[in-house]
């Protein structure tokens, strides 16, 4: 059975030495002192690690079960739950004034990937009541806030997010889902929702489901669209459950995996349902969540990439297999470990530095969000839009890659289910494709976010970088060759093709759209470049402090090393493929395919 | 569910306008004139597309089930199995004097193609068996070539390989199992062999396992492995079934996909084994199938490619979803259809022009092999010797990767089950793994075919790119930048890696090993380069002669574009990987991960 060791230590570096978050101005950030966070990261460690983590397998095994009616858990998911719960890990960023603990996101987001990493399945139930509660929070009336909140908070309720629809789902625009105004002002939803994660399941004793549907009457189009709250029971005013709701989940589909996740069809009979936000707004009230929501995916595609790695190390280590042809390491036995074969490295090694740098883009995009909404900052908010599609698309691409890549590590017995290294790849598989599949992050990244703002937030992230090399350049002439020379090369192809992209795009805008998806990757790649860059630094900066752990600094630059080597260099092929334009992708007709 | 469709006509392409197949020297070529492998190819297209295909989802759904030492294959497999064995399909390219219709083995990989995209977990059972007879008609007295080959040819008995042990996969020097010699030149066999595709079943009367094993008292190592032939049943002199062999199925693996095919743990209890080859010589017995079966893993990824692109592209002609950029294309309808969506395109681009190439690659090999084994031509055999690690690990790699982005242009509905594309995946995932996993691919094809005959095979392989660019290029200034440039630009990179190894793997053979995965990659990108440029060359003949469909070859040149223009770049990465050596490689310390 695969283990998990949450990966602490490199928590505290990304976070205290690499991005200084106390030393930020976001407020709430002054308190994040290395003793507090470090406590908080232990302590949700030993809970990922010691109860999440042994379920994982259970829940890819056992799977949720639809029988009449209701949704049957696999075993210990609901004991586990209530232990989620009691630790109050659910409001952990959430409001003081509805049960939270009202730390900033940042501090979620590392928890929630040692969530996600030991158990993504089970993660998902508390992830989308996350998302519904945050939802109710930036668009709810008062009152719909008192209501809901302090349960959602507390995951007492769960909550669950309805778009898709059989015939719909990037464009919602077809949607059929239809709400018909009732005299008290509340609606009746009539209509089928599908891929609903935890939308029906044991472990709560409500679910609120947000539901997007059309009022009669509404304008055609996605500009007709609502958004509603419609609770699995009615609440009534004083807070106690009422008469159960017309929604009921007509089946689970059986998927490739997070099985452990009900992943339901629901079927609204005239369900009772009560506007979020304003008339036809419900995309915007959607969309609000949508930097956090994409975030938390991209989050997902990093956090099996780490468990997988964990694991592939552990196994390459262990098992004994060939010879050392620069000679033998391991004489006395059978043979060698796989981890001294050079093409067994190249895969550990790609591994790690996507991991370690995937993991400090992720936290540094969460500071961003704090910072827009938190500290009001408008140009974080531009830039952390920007990088969303990003975070969302690469890391979940790379992260799926990187479990195919451990999994091959195993060799046969990667194969066979009870080694566990197929769930994470099963697992990893879904984040490349929900919350916008990955082509559509790209067309969102090219097509919209690149001149957002007349092209302000891509100008800033170019300044960024460039702010970067320009400070630390000509201190140490290793640095410079080993990660800033490279980070340089980089984000010129990155700027390359933004400028084919408006040179040629005008003209005909395939020729913008046939390059978003390498564009795409090429940012991710300057990204984790600059991460890497900023790693590095932060490393050379403790040992010339005389830092006691010494070997692990000079880890985090030998990993750098490598990415700025091995996977950097990548921007130059995406480049070449985005210059050769949309001719060759368009030449055919649909017929002639 | 998912459909098939033989790709009859592309295949046919390949066979007679590119490879010239009755043109071939080879003997048994001169027959295949255009009607004939027409006629084969649409028989077993029918077969497979209808009988096979609809089997592809049941035996994935089923899976094998062990009741009390009898293995239930899915339902419909075995009344298929018959009628495979009726059409003569599993002795296609076996000797008539067996009952084979002794058909180049081409032919036989073009109908394996279909098979295996029809149903792969289905055609390893008569796979297994076509490789096991294989080995006894190399190898096997004239006595067990009468004895087995018959049976075996028609698949009344099927055959499985056991190589692999708990503890060794990669490096069968460590192997446990051992044979005692018996008085009688017979062996009994103790040990525990695990993996073995088909290793027990309800489709036929007997099952000869090939296994190997360590006689008592051989030399250490893979020095002192032998191959016997163990048969379920004991075959009696006049053929009669006799006694049962004590060989028995320990279990069925759980594994992540090829549902339908049993994977067994197989249990030899003092088993009766009968020496095939020379003792101490199993694991040369066993290499000379290993083109073969390798180039037929290769063939597996390109089958799961195929056939998830075909279901890809039907999907992305009919799911309506969202409007093309440029104009509504389907103006009265609710929506567009995917195909008009660049992004979308470009993935189909991708899948395609990988497939058809891969399928060239494929078939050209096969020429290569029979050149070798009925030609009797050395240049072949180490030709095709030194690209069949290409072969397996390129296209397998490749392969999955495609049937990836397959299930990716059906968004959610990708994930689940019931479309089917999620088991393309699955299935193509263990081509990387088995008959060597992909690493020990690349290995085999730096650290051993490089140097074989001196460089021999890798020069005659750059004079052939060489010479096909000079004999062509000057003629049409368009196909010399689409097509020869490219490629001249990639084999160069190939060559400089190659001379990078020479010169550096001297010093350092972690240097050519650092760098063996890329090479391999790059290699693949290169014979494929080669393919589009043999079927560009190709078309633009057919075109020139006038040729009925002229759409169809059209589309064959539109599609080498694409490759060359976006794939084929890709060596110039793979190369910078490769010179940036071992150190970035080979820098932490096993400890320190």
């Amino acid at each position: 059975m695969p283990s998990y060791t949450p990966p602490v230590k490199d928590m505290q570096f990304i976070l205290h030495n690499v991005l200084n978050i106390t030393g930020q101005e976001t407020p709430g950030y002054s308190d994040l002192e290395a003793d507090f966070t470090s406590a908080i990261l232990e302590e949700a460690g030993k809970l990922t690690s010691e109860v999440l983590a042994p379920l994982n397998v259970v829940g890819d095994t056992e799977g949720c079960k639809l029988e009449n009616g209701v949704v049957r858990t696999p075993s210990g998911f609901k004991a586990a739950f209530d232990q989620v719960r009691e630790g109050g890990w659910p409001g952990l960023d959430m409001p003081e004034q509805y049960g939270g603990q009202d730390m900033p996101y940042v501090i979620g987001t590392a928890v929630g990937e040692m969530f996600s990493s030991a158990n993504m399945a089970f993660t998902m139930y508390q992830g989308l009541t996350h998302g519904a509660a945050s939802a109710i929070l930036a668009h709810g009336t008062d009152a719909q806030k008192d209501m809901y909140l302090p349960k959602m908070v507390s995951c007492v309720w769960t909550g669950t997010m309805n778009l898709t629809e059989p015939h719909c789902g990037t464009d919602l625009g077809l949607m059929r889902t239809r709400a018909e105004p009732q005299e008290d002002g509340s609606y009746k939803l009539t209509g089928q929702k599908i891929f609903i994660s935890a939308g029906e399941h044991d472990m709560a004793d409500n679910i609120i489901h947000l539901v997007l549907a059309k009022i009669s009457g509404a304008p055609e189009g996605i500009k007709g669209v609502s958004l509603f709250i419609v609770p699995k029971f009615i609440v009534k005013e004083d807070g106690a459950l009422g008469e159960r709701n017309p929604v009921a989940v007509g089946k689970i589909e059986e998927k490739m995996g997070i099985h452990g996740n009900s992943t339901c069809v629901m079927n609204y009979d005239g369900a009772t349902g009560y506007l979020l936000g304003e008339e036809h707004k419900g995309m915007r009230a959607m969309f609000t969540m949508m930097n956090e929501a994409r975030l938390g995916v991209g989050m997902q595609g990093l956090s099996q990439a780490e468990v997988a790695y964990q694991n592939a190390l552990d196994y390459a280590r262990d098992r004994l297999q060939g010879r050392d042809v620069t000679g033998a390491k391991n004489p006395e036995g059978p043979a060698d470990p796989l981890i001294v074969h050079p093409d067994i490295r190249r895969s550990l090694m790609d591994q790690k530095s996507f991991a370690e740098a995937g993991r400090a883009f992720i936290l540094w995009g969460s500071t961003l969000i704090d910072a827009a909404h938190r500290g009001q900052d408008k140009d974080a908010d531009g830039l952390v839009s920007l990088l969303t599609p990003v975070i969302k698309g690469f890391l979940t691409d790379q992260g799926y890659d990187m479990t195919i890549k451990a999994q091959q590590v195993y060799g046969g017995h990667g194969y066979i289910e009870e080694w566990g290294m197929s769930q994470f790849t099963r697992d990893a598989r879904i984040a490349m494709i929900y919350e916008g599949a990955n082509g559509v992050q790209a067309l969102d990244l090219v097509g919209r976010k690149l001149a957002q703002d007349g092209g302000k937030h891509v100008m800033a992230f170019f300044d960024l970088v460039k702010g970067f090399i320009k400070e630390n350049a000509g201190q140490d002439a290793d640095f410079d060759r080993e990660f800033l020379d490279p980070l340089k090369a980089a984000s010129k192809d990155l700027q390359a093709a933004g400028m084919y992209f408006m040179q040629n795009g005008m003209k005909n805008p395939n020729n913008a759209l046939s390059g978003s998806y390498d564009f795409m990757h090429m940012f991710g790649h300057v990204c984790l470049g600059l991460m890497w860059a900023m790693m590095g630094k932060a490393a050379r900066d403790a040992l010339a402090d005389g830092a006691a752990d010494k070997e692990f600094y000079e880890t985090k630059l030998a990993t750098g090393r490598y990415y700025m080597a091995r996977q950097l260099p990548g921007t130059a092929l995406h480049l070449a493929r985005i210059q050769s334009g949309a001719d060759t992708v368009m030449a055919l007709d649909a017929a002639n395919f």
